[in-house]
């Protein structure tokens, strides 16, 4: 394995173990971790797949991953593998799918906790491109809980371009936008393939993606005080869409 | 002033100055800060009320604020003005009032965020009971974007206690729990003073807490990975009660 990132804390490790697709290099494990149920699991699924796991001094994690937020284990694993657009669209081909692109969002503690709504909400990709935002780096894995080995992240040299070849491909582009005229929750979400785009929290969406959006929405607030953080509002919307989605189907 | 804390970052700063309540000691500035209009506000707004600020050098705001996140811009204060619980039923008594109450969480970002999206949400309140969770600290007051000058802060040594006394004034119990029966849209919230109970994200709400509760309610979720952020998780209930109310006045 020639590149190696590492991912830390229990919970991201057991996600990355009981994904197929994560390669292993080792897992380093503290000689002073708590033998809890996590760790003992991660020792469990380890020994099934051959992976090579050793005990270390906590100094040596702490070297790894200076912060101190390991929780007593650090996995070395091949980065994760992106996709390609073409790739994602031709995948979900024949389904209803939908995506979310993060337009220069660069916090990765924001990036990671949208990973991990777009996951529960039953979102199939994230579309990060690679000059304007974060790539999936240590902290990422952690905050998303691991929900980096269930979703597609999809690397994109051009936004725009990836938007035109969504909307060619059927998407139906949503951006939100806190000037639009339309609330989140005025967009029937449960019929369409889309792609939801969301801005860095201060700049926004840029003008160019906004131009190809199909429909702008806002969220409505209750004060002046307008600032949601944006995992937040990306939490917002895509709930607001599995809760359509639900009601439909409570109804059938 | 006898007791300080700091607050950083550019917005927070700015908040804090617009808010009528909040005692500064005094604001110190990066040398090299670029002289962008958020500095400029802050310099203004000091003037206007007789702040002391003071140019220094980079060195001097790391050593304050070693994590880097100051924006070449760190305030004096004095510590948040904590409410009494009896303080803050008897200020919002004979209006519709609604409160969230934080059990167990423990992430300093989750706590800002939890207080941005109340504040955006037209929430009156945070309760966080001082034995089981973090009072606002820096990371707090940078990652609620200043919110915390825009909400109560309630503080109390007992969560049942508390409860209890919101029961006697009227409010209905809401807890968030993933085991719950009902669905968080299923409520309507626009009717009546609420509490919101959010727990810790993998303990949930203590026993205690759950049997005092008027309504459970979970997130449907569109896959098994069962685990929202609980800033996210606290989002998104709250922007549902913002929707209902939207929707209800827009009928009027």
């Amino acid at each position: 394995m020639k590149d190696t990132t590492i991912i830390y804390g229990k919970n991201a490790i057991i996600e990355a173990l009981e994904n197929e697709e994560r390669e292993f290099n080792k897992i380093l494990i503290s000689n002073n971790a708590r033998a809890d149920a996590k760790i003992e699991q991660i020792k469990k699924l380890a020994l099934q797949k051959g992976i090579v796991f050793q005990f270390v001094a906590k100094e040596k994690l702490n070297s790894i991953e200076p912060d101190g937020r390991h929780q007593g284990v650090i996995a070395q694993i091949a980065p994760i593998k992106y996709y390609d657009l073409d790739e994602f669209i031709e995948k979900h081909k024949g389904e209803l799918s939908s995506v979310v692109l993060l337009d220069g969002v660069e916090d990765s503690h924001n990036v990671g906790a949208i990973i991990r709504s777009c996951v529960c909400a039953g979102i199939k990709g994230v579309i990060i491109p690679s000059r304007r935002g974060v790539l999936i780096n240590s902290t990422v894995e952690k905050t998303s809980a691991g929900a980096t080995s269930h979703i597609s992240i999809i690397k994109v040299n051009s936004p725009v371009s990836a938007i035109q070849k969504l909307k060619e491909n059927n998407y139906w582009v949503i951006a939100s936008d806190h000037h639009a005229e339309h609330n989140h929750y005025e967009i029937d979400y449960t019929d369409m393939n889309f792609v939801l785009i969301m801005g860095a929290e201060h700049a926004g969406i840029s003008k160019s993606l906004l131009k190809l959006a199909d429909y702008k929405v806002k969220i409505p607030m209750l004060t002046n005080f307008n600032s949601l953080n944006v995992s937040n509002a990306t939490a917002i919307i895509l709930f607001e869409y599995v809760s359509q989605l639900c009601k439909k189907n409570n109804k059938k």
